[in-house]
């Protein structure tokens, strides 16, 4: 039984290395992956690393927040790329033997609030 | 100490019931709510609840998950609105009594992948 929690804190720190060994390592042969927002899918290890490995762009990251339980997690994810900063929000079920079975991944951009809310919020 | 789990699944319950007195029950006095897409800040219960209780448009919650540790917890909400479906995550943090520190809510929406990732993932 692994720790799904140290599992995903490996999964970015090889991301963040470009280790696409240590980072495959990770992940359950048949590993799924998911975008929700794009409707998007990669099933299977090679393609998943792929899917990371060929990200276009100048990028770098820092780990926000992990919350864990005994078999999920979820990670908030800070990445600079190309001088632009962006958040990614993962969440992970584990493998028995404590690797990850499926990811689901969000990418929540910036947007306007709706002018109805001025006086219900501040700015930061 | 309270279960920051079993109160986020409260907390998610009352919005849906639109119970808004057992919503705010589930908060800290000083509980601070954050949007970090649009930048929005609102602190104190009645301005948690009134920004929630006030919005616009026929809406209803389903939750998909909840992942959480002894202080911290994650949803994964889908919710229908006017007939749209959208998804919503929120990160939680406990005061000591167990009730809601602070909240962090992102919206991630729908978007077009990059062509260059036809190759490497089917849609669903």
């Amino acid at each position: 039984m692994g720790d799904i929690s140290a599992t995903v804190e490996t999964y970015w720190a090889t991301a963040q290395a470009r280790d696409w060994r240590a980072f495959g390592a990770t992940l359950a042969d048949d590993v799924r992956y998911e975008l929700p927002q794009t409707r998007e899918r990669v099933v299977g290890r090679d393609g998943v690393v792929r899917f990371n490995a060929e990200y276009m762009g100048e990028w770098s990251l820092e780990v926000e927040r992990v919350v864990a339980d005994s078999t999920q997690a979820v990670s908030w994810v800070r990445f600079t790329v190309d001088e632009e900063e962006t958040q990614g929000i993962s969440f992970f079920t584990s493998a028995p033997d404590g690797r990850i079975q499926t990811i689901t991944d969000f990418w929540p951009a910036p947007y306007e609030p709706p002018l109805e809310r001025e006086q219900m919020a501040e700015r930061f």
